[in-house]
C-alpha cells in the first residue's frame, strides 16, 4: 500500500499462474502446455518473421491472421477479434461487455482469473456452485443477471456441456451477453463458433496456447457477431494498439493454415488422455470425464496436497488448488506417454 | 451502441494509430520507426527463439531481461516492469497510479493517447497548454493535483526538458506520482532514470520501438522505486499474466546486450536529424528545436493537410495533426538520408 496508488490497487486480488520453474529433467504437467511442439510451419514462419521489419510496426489490425481465422470458420474477418493471449482477450472482454447493473454469473469452480477480472473493473459477480458431481448445471443459470461466462470444457474440471446445452443457454438470455470460453474446446468438446451466425449475443473465445503449442507467443482470440467485436476494438484501441507482434501474427497465421498437424496432434493427446485416465483408475483415482488436455482427479487414500509435494520432490509438477470441495484434486496435463509414464512410476511410490 | 456493451464503451475515444499501409515503395515518415533494422544480435536471438518452446508459457516474471535491463542501469531487477509496448505500460500506469481524487496533468498537445487512457479508466485529467513557443513550461505544473505524467522529449513537438527541470518538477510534488514518458530520450535526452533512487514518487516509461528499432517485437518499460513497480505488477497480474511472449523477450534482451549497434544508430539518426532540419529550415520551414527521431515542422507559405495529402500523392507518407495550434505542422520522422532525400525532392516539387 503507497500513497501513490490508485484506490483500486490494494483491493486487486491477482491471480496467480503456474508455477514456470528453471529446474532441469522436470515433467511438467501443471499448466496445460502441449507436450508436443507447434508445426514446422509456424517456426519457419517466425524465423522468418525475424527480419529488419521488426523494426516497423505491426499490422494493428492483425488482418491476414484474422482473416484465416475468419476462412477457417465460414465467417468474415470482422466477426474476429485477437488479442496477446486469450487473457488479454478475457480482460477486453470483461472490462466491454461484462459490466452491467445486474450481476455476471460464472462458475464458482472455474478458471479463476474471472474473479480476478470481475475485482479490476469493479463487476458485480455471483459464482454459480457446480452440482455434487462438478458439473455446469446451466438450469442455475436461470436467473436474472447482466452477463454469462463460462469456459466449455470447464476447467480446472475438464468437464465439458454439449452444444445443445449451450444452444439452450444463449437462446434463453437474448438480452445478455453470452460468453464461451473454449480455451479447451479442440481435445474432445463442440465449439459454440457454429452458433454464432445464429446469435447476436453469443462470443466465444479460444486461445493458440493449447490446441496450437504456442503458449510462447500469446495469441488469443474471440469470435462474434460485429456489434459484441466493436466493443472488443473499442476497448483493445483505447488500451493498446498493437497487442500482437509481427512473429506472433506470423506465427498464428502458419498455426492456422496447418490443418494436418493440428489434427494429429489433438488426436495424439486425446488417445493419451484416455489412457492416463485408464491407469489412474486402476490405481483407485477418480478421474473427472474430461474433454480438455489435462485431467482432474483425487485419491480416496492421499489429500492432494501431500501428493502434490510428493510428485513435486519427484520432479513431477502438476497444479493443485487449495480451495473448498476441489483441494484434493490434482490437475495434471497430459503429457507425452514418456512424461505420463514417468508420472505413474512417482505415483506408484508415492501411494 | 449495443444493449450488450458495458456502459463506458460508448464513451470511449479510441486512439487512432498513423498509418501502417501496403504501399510498394512508400518512404514511411509517419511512425516514428529507426529507418535502420534492429542489431543482428536481436535476429539471432528471435531466430533462436522459435524452437519447440514455443508450447511453454514464457517466463511470466521476465526476470533475464528485466535483470538485463537494470544491470544496464545500475538498479535492481524489482524496479524494472515490462510490458507489451510502452502503451500497455502507461495503460497499467494509468490505471494503477494515475487515478486519484486530484486531476491528472499533463500537456494538452502531447502523446494523444494519455486522454484516450484518461476516458478509459474514468480519471479526472486536466490538459496544461504549452506555452507560445510550443514548449513545456513546468511552473504551469505547479498546482494542485493528483498526479502528472509528460514526455521527454514532448511528442510530437520533439522539444526536450533538460533533467534539471525534471527534477525541480518531481521534488515539487513529493505527494504525486510523476510519470516521465521517455520514449523519444536516446535521441539527445537526458534520461530521468538517473533520478529514480533519490526520489519515490518518479517513474520512467522507455520503449523498445524507437531507439533499439523493434516497433514489431512490442517491448516497453517503467523504472521506478518498488512501491511504484509494484502497483504495476498488481494490474498487470490483473491483466494477463504472460504479456511477452518467448520471441519478445529473447529479443529485447540481446537488444539491450548490444549496447555498440544502440550507439551508433541513434547517432546516425541524430546526424540526420540535424542535417534534415537544415534543409527544411532553408526551404522556409520553421522547424521546431528537436530532440527526438522525428522534427516538428511547419511552412509559412503552405497548409499541413494539404503539404501532408501533396506528400502523399508523391508516395511520402508523414503524420498530421487535425487539432488546434498544430494543424499546420507535420511530424516528420527521421528517415535514412535516401528518404530523408526523397522528403526533400518531393517537397521542392510541391513548393
Amino acid at each position: 500500500m503507497s500513497k501513490y496508488w490508485s484506490p483500486i490497487v490494494s483491493t486487486l486480488k491477482p491471480y496467480v499462474p503456474g508455477e514456470q520453474p528453471r529446474i532441469a529433467n522436470l515433467v511438467k504437467l501443471n499448466t496445460n502446455e502441449s507436450p508436443y511442439g507447434p508445426s514446422d510451419k509456424v517456426l519457419s514462419a517466425v524465423t522468418a518473421a525475424a527480419n529488419t521489419d521488426l523494426r516497423l510496426y505491426p499490422d494493428p489490425l492483425a488482418l491476414r491472421l484474422r482473416e484465416t481465422i475468419a476462412a477457417r470458420h465460414g465467417l468474415t474477418t470482422g466477426e474476429v477479434f485477437v488479442g496477446n493471449g486469450s487473457d488479454e482477450v478475457l480482460a477486453h472482454i470483461f472490462a466491454g461487455l461484462l459490466k452491467h447493473d445486474a450481476p455476471l454469473l460464472y462458475p464458482d469452480i472455474s478458471y479463476s482469473f474471472y474473479s480476478t477480472y470481475a475485482r479490476l473493473f469493479a463487476i458485480d459477480a455471483v459464482e454459480v456452485p457446480l452440482d455434487a458431481q462438478f458439473r455446469i448445471d446451466l438450469a442455475d443459470y436461470d436467473r436474472p443477471c447482466g452477463a454469462i461466462i463460462l469456459p466449455n470444457p470447464n476447467a480446472p474440471t475438464g468437464i465439458g456441456l454439449p452444444l445443445a446445452e449451450i444452444e439452450r443457454l444463449v437462446a434463453a438470455h437474448p438480452d445478455q451477453p453470452v460468453v464461451v470460453d473454449e480455451a479447451y474446446i479442440d481435445f474432445g468438446g463442440q465449439s459454440a463458433i457454429a452458433l454464432v451466425p445464429k446469435y447476436e449475443n453469443l462470443l466465444v473465445v479460444q486461445t493458440f496456447s493449447k490446441s496450437r503449442a504456442l503458449a510462447g507467443l500469446r495469441i488469443g482470440f474471440a469470435i462474434g457477431q460485429r456489434p459484441l467485436i466493436e466493443a472488443l476494438e473499442r476497448v483493445k484501441d483505447s488500451f493498446n494498439s498493437y497487442p500482437l507482434g509481427r512473429p506472433a501474427q506470423a506465427g498464428a497465421t502458419a498455426a492456422i493454415e496447418d490443418e494436418a498437424w493440428f489434427e494429429a496432434t489433438r488426436q495424439k493427446i486425446i488417445a493419451s488422455r484416455e489412457r492416463l485416465t485408464e491407469r489412474l483408475t486402476e490405481r483407485g483415482f477418480e478421474v473427472l470425464p474430461s474433454q480438455a488436455n489435462f485431467v482432474f482427479a483425487r485419491h480416496p487414500g492421499h489429500s492432494g496436497e501431500v501428493l502434490m509435494q510428493a510428485l513435486r520432490e519427484r520432479a513431477v509438477l502438476v497444479r493443485h488448488f487449495a480451495k473448498p470441495r476441489i483441494a484434493d484434486f490434482l490437475r495434471i496435463t497430459i503429457g507425452t506417454d514418456a512424461e505420463c509414464a514417468r508420472l505413474i512410476e512417482a505415483l506408484d511410490e508415492i501411494l
